[in-house]
């Protein structure tokens, strides 16, 4: 499955277009935010997602869980999420 | 539908508590968070609920979407995520 790492300078109308995209080709995709900055740009690029692929009758759903991710060395708890079309 | 406000300052396991009681009775749930401190303590609460209710053969997957929300008298743009159990 694809990864996409968002940050909080991440564009929501960009993280909505690599969602689309990645759904179209693999009907899944993971988010990987760390901070509530971050995570608040990919839940609004999930929402923005969801206009752009409604029409193709695809209903995106996300699925939230705490991942590990290795910043710079250190270990830090951030939230992936998990987007699937339905 | 029950609707949930959270805030920045919610506990997430509370916030857990909150959807996994709410899903037991009516399968579906409705957060509203405004700002991104807000949205953050929502996902973990449903990150956190997803194991309250695993057990339960319940999976839970939320669907994230832009909502306008009266503050004093002010519209402001919020987040709601639906929760349902599959």
């Amino acid at each position: 499955m694809e990864i996409l790492k968002v940050s909080s300078k991440s564009n929501p109308n960009s993280v909505a277009g690599a969602i689309a995209g990645s759904i179209k080709e693999q009907d899944k995709v993971e988010l990987q935010a760390i901070g509530a900055g971050a995570l608040n740009q990919a839940i609004k690029g999930i929402a923005i997602a969801r206009g752009f692929l409604a029409p193709s009758g695809v209903d995106l759903v996300c699925v939230p869980a705490f991942t590990e991710v290795d910043v710079e060395g250190n270990d830090r708890t951030g939230i992936k999420l998990i987007v699937k079309g339905e």
